[in-house]
């Protein structure tokens, strides 16, 4: 089937200390601060053409609101909200400007996680002192922060109800499984979903039963190994410790640096090549098994993976 | 409009000398050789899955038999065939096997070019010595040339009929215009076209009135950047100057090295990241004038371009 | 006091398979065969300019038979000879030729670590179909392994009397100590000490008292932090596990991997920049203590070090 | 002989506005400024432990006030103004402190260069917010300039009487020839000497009789050839074209990038490796022809070279 989704958009989180996320992102990570309107802050990579791919809104606790992808047109967003509907899910109607930048949206809640879907979007140039002198960058590489995350890449999600969860990210959105994971048990426990030719757009991971359903991490992309190298260096001079790697992993061939803000416990994954891109129309997915590559909670190709304990949702009481 | 097209998949170019080719493409650049037959070698990089992405076969003088691209199903295959009959193109049907690894497939001549369209294709693994333990890898990291080319990247054409070209490509074919190049004279000169999200699968040339269609390069991607300044240290000590680079283009951001073969002078340009990818369904053509980066004929960010003399193609007498 | 040592020559180890000790030395890493004489391999790295800086001769069980440091001229080693004699050492003459490519040479047993002295040595050329087209290389990169050691770089021993040890190759050998690593006892445990611009040429690790005498690691310099990395992708598609890194050193400030011969057990350290080099007249020792970078056994900035477990000397029972 | 010089130690220039030179130092580049006084700034790189490595003091014009060696210990400095005497050259003295940070030291013009030797020194500490945890470092990788320069590593001086200039550096001063370039004419148009393991500290360059002495850079060096690839396209942001490169040198074997100071002409080549280290006590000098690597101005194994135009003296009029 040809996918609604053309995309991931973004991750929208609170924090309980906004000035303290932002040190973390803008200062030390490089994070573009797009604006900050009603105790809002709107961030993006250097490269990342929408308005924002990550918002932070100060809230009494830290958690994620909602992961939004955006659709390949206006027509899909409506057909996908009549799809939602038809199933029986209730559809949450978002007013254009409600989240800065963006259009109208809606909201659905799928296996207990918040997705959001959108279409309109802006796509503001980078400030005038800012801006590169190639138009097919944004942000200038002068003075920027020299591991800057050039554009978002994925999110990682975990829940007890997986299988039932990859079959509708395929079924109705159109994901297709580039890489799954089989346990000791025999069982499914891992899926990579893509509707890009990147080697994911979502993971799905599944945890015990009984387990929440909670967010992992979002994923930034950097131009390559070195800049992932230079962030572990320029984290150990914060004094902050990496969550997991420098390493590679097996699954998706991708280098990685895992760490997470302070002051919210929000995971962001640096994400680096060579990595693989897919353009094959006929992908099969790629099975691993325990026995190849060791447990499901740390089958690296080079280093060592994170804790995989990911972080609620922000209405997840 | 939704693309018939998956992606790029080969070139086939002819070479009076094919042990010196394949001194060239396999000993000395690292390309994989999946068979030989016939007086064809059938040749990949080390993360192309298909059959072959090169194939060169030993004939009386070099050119470029036909530039192939792989439908998104069989089906689009039938249909492509039917609208060319439709537009009144000569429509060639090739057997399957005629090519080795390749089902049914059609070729078309437009605007001078030799094209193909398949969508059957083998994917043979590694040799069993040469097979990576990952199983999204083909062939392993151990024992590899060091600067192996990973997978086909794009071909660059040139022609004096390149605005008629391009909105072919556009209009029938479904790419999408990523960036263009205006002279010094108002003219677009030049189109770099996409059905994935690289910043382009194919690149579009203008030449001036008179001049044949030519094939100027086919493009494989390596891993980073390191690899391609590593590429020209290897072709320094095999004596081999490089046509043009190291350098980084303005247009498509990528780094770059160009190379030919000595026996054939079919021109390889080695490309790597940063380049950027384009997941936007509503992506707007970037223009770039002669002011803003200088002439058509070296235009780059850092270093310089190759000279752009093309390769005529094979049967063009 | 200025140095009669020039630099780290080479180390002489034995293994009970060198068939398979080649395999991991010369087809997995890299390493340049210079010959093979009387069951003795002698190996050096792509820009060593010596005869050799590793050598393996088969014999019933592994370990290393000597460190040899290379004299800053003739009369030096002399010198030195004259200086063992007198502080009562008895010193071992090893006549030219008995190590290929090495004249005469003195050995001497001090604080159970077997250290042999010369000056005279061979320098040849790399074999015609590798000597590099640049006078100032040897091997040429073409056709090389990807991950091939550059040149030796620093040995590391341990011992329970390392602070006598320290002390005699400072006071007799004209070692300056560059850093060094104070413990949670308030007890000095190593120390990283060169006569070259590097951060050090050999490193003395305290062990508990009754712990033998013991070889850790020869160290090889690669290019930059990518060849490490490279390594690690490498040695993963051999099966081959590393036993620490890769990962950054806080003392030395340089990147790591290390990792061991499956035949022999001798452990080699790549090692990469940035590091830092000296050349300052008034170096001050830079103390490092446990609360700052943590307990003896894992201090690093970036990743895990190794398990520190090294090899015994090949007469030492 | 021992040489009396233990390394480089700073270029003293002028500038005609030392606000834009700050702007393109500092700004730019990523210098740290330790101290600005009296129309003086005092620059260093990330790594240089000496209070500066480079001054610029505003003038009518820009050009080289002097070069400075730091002798290998204070004795050392009274031999050297002894030899210098009694060779009946003019030694000036200079007061501790007349430059910041540097105690009494001696100047000579030789061969039309002006020539200072130094031995006491202060090395002060980063400032506390820019100090990095490391001890071996100095400046904090946080917050840094991705492209700063490390340390500084060579100078290259340009004149008529270069085989003179080069015996007296090796007779009077201890520099080894490590490299020497021969020109088409048979004659040696190149020197590149060292005292310490660098591949050279100091270059000569011989121009056509009736040239006056010049000076044509000052080199700094960064952790890899990222940086120096980053450098340029950082460059190209602030519109700034460089003067050469990025390349690779056949001589010394190391990657370049060469950029002038706007305000002044200062050129500042950025080095990196591979290069090589030398630490062979007995090392003979490589000799180059124009046969093997090209003429004299562009003898390059990867990208082109500089323009060879230096700078004159401040007071050579």
């Amino acid at each position: 089937m040809s996918s609604p989704i053309a995309k991931l958009g973004h991750v929208a989180a609170s924090t309980p200390d906004l000035e303290e996320s932002l040190w973390f992102f803008r200062d030390v990570l490089g994070f573009n601060v797009t604006e900050r309107v009603d105790g809002v802050a709107y961030l993006r990579g250097m490269r990342d053409w929408e308005h924002h791919t990550l918002s932070l809104a100060e809230a009494d606790r830290a958690g994620v609101d909602h992961v939004a992808f955006r659709t390949r047109d206006a027509a899909a967003l409506e057909e996908l909200a009549g799809t939602f509907e038809a199933e029986g899910t209730e559809v949450t109607r978002v007013a254009a400007g409600e989240e800065r930048g963006q259009g109208e949206a809606i909201r659905v809640e799928k296996f207990g996680h918040p997705y959001e879907f959108y279409y309109d979007v802006e796509k503001p140039d980078a400030p005038a002192d800012q801006r590169s002198k190639l138009h097919n960058r944004l942000y200038s590489e002068a003075g920027a922060n020299r591991i800057a995350p050039r554009r978002i890449d994925h999110v990682h999600l975990q829940d007890a109800v997986s299988p039932d969860h990859a079959a509708w990210l395929g079924d109705v959105l159109g994901f297709e499984t580039r890489e799954r994971y089989r346990g000791d048990d025999g069982e499914l426990w891992g899926w990579w979903m893509a509707v890009t030719a990147l080697p994911h757009d979502i993971a799905i991971h599944r945890e015990t039963a009984g387990t929440d359903p909670l967010f992992h991490h979002v994923s930034y992309h950097v131009d390559d190994f070195d800049d992932l190298w230079d962030a572990a260096d320029v984290l150990a001079e914060h004094g902050i410790a990496p969550d997991g790697g420098p390493g590679r992993h097996a699954i998706t061939q991708a280098d990685f640096l895992y760490v997470s803000d302070p002051a919210s416990g929000i995971r962001v994954e640096l994400f680096a090549g060579p990595g693989y891109l897919n353009f094959e129309p006929d992908w099969e997915p790629i099975e691993w098994t325990a026995d190849e590559i060791g447990g499901a909670t740390d089958h690296q190709w080079i280093g060592r993976g994170p804790e995989w304990v990911g972080l609620p949702y922000v209405d997840a009481e």
